[in-house]
């Protein structure tokens, strides 16, 4: 745990100069602040995400940054879509690819999800379980957002715990709907624990529980 | 601190003039500020709980705050404690009076969970959830109190998990350590989930859960 550190495993200076496409160095500064930023609320909060707090932490001035988001609230924002994206590229996306609608895309999702906290992608766990915890009580756009995107996956759960059912890849007894809540609860549980106790027992506890609950159908 | 003068919400001739009788309202004051300091965490984190920020809410003077706290890590590990005090009291305490150790128990404490999870006692939802969310990747003392009450909470439910087992009240292919991890993670998740969408239907979703995986044995 005290290991921790918000600077990315990989920084800027690393990376091949030229990508698939060539972006503005806009574009660059502003992807590389808000990977800093991302990293950061899930250790101090997206409360902690300010202009100041990010030209501090990307050793950009203050006024590049405030030109790049123009507000504290706009920074917050783009963080939370940043997060998103980076969610879909390491979880939801390589699980899409690689497995069927239904029970296995199910398996694949929850598993990809419990990788991408054992790997600690972000250090304080998954972005929006971090963000759910801090902004679910403040009403507001940040809120919001963040409601917007974890509805997106826990729908894409839902969506697919009933195609596995009707596919008959489930228990006749199985109710997808409570089937697909529970696999949400345990992933957001589990992630939790693991930060807090820096216990990775934890994340085979969740992977066993999303194994015995996708078991083939009787 | 018998001489401390605090601006309490009593008149003066309630207040006690001299000598060791202050303490009394000097009590008050502390519980009155703490009950404040906790429903604030759920909301704005316990970043949030400063002693500028409590003496607004309480309307006390910054320097009453001070007094009593001497500094804001001071007020927020006592607002961690005295949010574990009324767990304990709302939760634990009533389900230990009313419930034989076991299964009986372990049902007992995963209901009165999500009962004070709905009645909102606290704005943000279980006062640990939304902490462990805050400072699970922030080291120091306030991540250590709130992991040291998570975990009385885990090995509470995995003890009785265990003498559940034991005395035959769960289905033989049970592994206790594995069913407390899911209660709790269920438990945890839902909470988020039901704050976040202020949808009461992932309560239900988790008494349904909590209620199958603790039937009695085949």
């Amino acid at each position: 745990m005290s290991s921790v550190s918000i600077q990315p495993e990989q920084t800027s200076e690393q990376r091949p100069a030229t990508g698939r496409r060539t972006r503005a160095p806009g574009d660059r500064s502003r992807a590389r602040i808000l990977e800093q930023a991302a990293r950061l609320a899930t250790i101090e909060g997206l409360e902690g995400v300010s202009i100041g707090r990010l030209a501090e932490a990307t050793g950009m001035p203050k006024s590049s940054v405030y030109v790049l988001f123009g507000s504290k609230e706009e920074l917050q924002l783009a963080t939370v879509d940043a997060a998103r994206e980076q969610f879909a590229t390491e979880v939801v996306i390589p699980a899409l690819s690689a497995a069927e609608p239904g029970r296995e895309l199910l398996l694949a999702l929850c598993e990809g999800y419990l990788d991408h906290v054992e790997r600690r992608v972000f250090p304080g766990g998954c972005f929006f379980v971090a963000a759910s915890a801090e902004l679910g009580a403040r009403p507001g756009r940040l809120h919001d957002r963040i409601a917007a995107y974890q509805n997106e996956w826990r729908t894409l759960l839902a969506t697919q715990a009933n195609a596995a059912y009707e596919h008959g890849a489930l228990p006749a007894r199985t109710d997808p709907g409570q089937l697909a809540f529970e696999l949400g609860a345990i992933l957001a549980g589990a992630n939790i624990l693991s930060v807090l106790h820096d216990d990775q027992t934890v994340i085979d506890r969740a992977r066993t529980a999303v194994r015995t609950r996708l078991a083939a159908a009787d």
